[in-house]
């Protein structure tokens, strides 16, 4: 058949973390933890599994698990949520970012999102018949230039894609600009879409987040993953928190893409969240120490270290090892060193001339993270 | 915001199965089992939980899980699969559906449909900028006129979606039907989605699958539901197949819907058709013998049975007992007699004027089916 997505091929994640295993490398592109999640959180699930529930959920998600998130949002950012309007949970923060774009954007709308993006966003727009409008971020800091986010505003801008803690980079947004976005589209007709999936993996003081923007958030969905949140990414299980006209949309299209999500893996979940509110989320010193670690260990490599401020990436510039092409470059480290990455450019439309980056993941064991960096300091 | 599905509201299901619980009626509504799934798979998924991998599957399924798809299909159907191009497993066969749909629909394409059809179809052509043809079915055997199909084809033709053995009426199809549908499109350029959820609940002598056809199966996506099979709705685990080129189509869809699906009920689900091929499927039996109950227990009532060939749902027309509309009917029965049941009507565009159906989920204790019959007997 003809194609709908002509440019897309398989992703980055899957090719090099295929390429890993193929080789036998250690594998820190594709963005997953290679330690075990809460014991006490897979015993509910398996408790979950053996004695609950594995029928249909409710399409929303189990009461229980909305409400937990609702507190969840309350405890962190001082944010109400009806959890009956206003919390939806989905098959992954993936499904909740397809249909949020799904529900609102129109053949001939434009989508504005900042380059590095995320690969998922702009063939969810494109199957919408949308275009998407592009702000191109660069190394070192990657902050956004708001004065040229407002000239890419037009009358057809429906949605804009933000997404802080940054993937691939590693950057962080500040409260100016949230404010800064929200001087943009005030008085226009414009949704946003927050992919919060890192929301707690950042290493400042504070988390930052549209749920704290009282302004900007009635006009947002925000959208997080458990998956990151519990180092558990083959669960599936994300949500998307909006107002409650703008969740009746996403809900539309979340009822005919996945209708609910795993009813057990809900039931543990809220569980978990019920029973152990405080120490659930202290994932900004958890992976701090190993960003620390890892950093320490490449100090004398040739590589130079970009700054990371959230997130469990980090990037590193290789222009003082090849001028290769970062996609080159990630292969030959696979079959050189024995390290998978991730070239920064396929994050790009246009990928910055000269920019050579690549993207490791240190969701990882310290002793994985010593070694790769050992390896990678032999270059 | 505008909606783009302004016709839809909470599905029928939902809005159904909320009532049965609020008035605490029997809910033969929507259609999930009240009985437990097989214990050794349950034992399967709680292991894997605790002891599996946690993180993301491959994007198109555990290489196990497509292998034993693969076998699965080949014991069946006498179908060779490749299982590394040409099955994918989804995030339930609603996923499966709306993939294909939003691979394969452009916008100003037109999709024939058989109405009462399921009520995902339709929202998903209508997200791809499709629109549907309907070729309406009646009671109370639900053949379709292929004169009257080929009359509903045209340039615009893009997909037909076919659904046999057919929720809501319980109709299955012959093989004469198959070679209908392919005698009318083999020379146009349409595919076809063929909904087989149900495949292995059928009450006659042999499964009929798009799978045993070997010409039309080359134009077709094939989708089932461990969900069905394995009595385990709430696990959301669904599978398409189709030839290599059409799976890369769908493929690009899911890789950004939902990426991959629960990597612990992958392994289980692997290792449950892997030990125990043979006894596996046997649903064809055991859904007889609770239709069989059901309609025993219905045959002094004051409603007209219609035929159940498969699916576990049957049919009841109540016009000997009452002239209103089925959604009416449906509430009163809740409220005056405690069984909660679905109004055909809801299935269809424009429901043929006088049909009084109702449909009662069979999938259920035989205590369960027979308390409601009772009940229903009282009117
Ligand atoms: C869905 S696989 C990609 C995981 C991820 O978020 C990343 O590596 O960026
Ligand atoms: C997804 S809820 C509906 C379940 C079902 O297939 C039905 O009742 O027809």
């Amino acid at each position: 058949p003809s194609s709908k997505l002509p440019q897309v091929g398989t992703t980055i994640f899957t090719r090099m973390s295929a390429l890993a295993a193929e080789k036998g490398a250690l594998n820190l592109s594709q963005g997953f933890p290679d330690f075990a999640p809460d014991q006490r959180l897979l015993q509910r699930a398996a408790d979950a599994v053996l004695h609950g529930n594995n029928q249909y959920a409710p399409m929303t998600g189990l009461p229980a698990l909305r409400g937990a998130i609702a507190a969840l949002i309350e405890r962190h950012y001082q944010r109400e949520v009806d959890a009956a309007s206003e919390i939806t949970v989905t098959s992954g923060a993936s499904e909740a970012i397809f249909d949020a774009i799904a529900a609102l954007v129109r053949p001939g709308d434009e989508v504005v999102l900042f380059d590095p993006a995320y690969d998922l966003y702009e063939p969810a727009v494109t199957l919408a018949g949308g275009q998407c409008q592009r702000l191109v971020l660069t190394a070192p800091d990657f902050r956004p230039d708001w004065q040229a986010f407002e000239a890419l505003l037009s009358e057809k801008t429906r949605l804009v894609l933000i997404n802080s803690p940054h993937n691939p980079t590693g950057s962080c947004w500040q409260s100016a600009d949230l404010d800064a976005l929200w001087q943009a589209i005030a008085s226009r007709d414009i949704y946003v879409l927050s992919d919060e999936v890192y929301e707690f993996i950042h290493f400042g003081q504070e988390a930052l987040s549209v749920h704290s923007h009282s302004e900007l958030r009635e006009r947002s969905l925000v959208v997080s993953s458990f998956g990151k949140s519990f180092h558990l990414t083959g669960w599936k299980l994300g949500y998307a928190v909006a107002p409650a006209a703008i969740s009746a949309e996403l809900r539309k299209v979340h009822q005919f893409v996945t209708f609910c999500t795993v009813n057990p893996l809900q039931q543990a979940i809220a569980g978990h969240l019920t029973a152990l509110p405080e120490e659930t989320f202290a994932l900004g010193p958890f992976y701090r120490q190993k960003r620390d670690v890892l950093r320490a260990a490449l100090t004398k490599s040739r590589f130079k270290l970009l700054p990371c401020e959230g997130t469990y990436f980090q990037l590193l510039d290789y222009s003082a090892i090849s001028d290769e092409d970062d996609v080159s470059f990630c292969e030959r480290l696979v079959d050189e060193v024995g390290v998978a990455a991730i070239p920064v450019s396929v994050f790009y439309q246009n990928p910055p001339k000269g920019q050579r980056l690549i993207r490791l993941c240190f969701a990882k064991e310290e002793a994985t993270l010593i070694e790769a960096a050992q390896r990678l300091s032999q270059l």
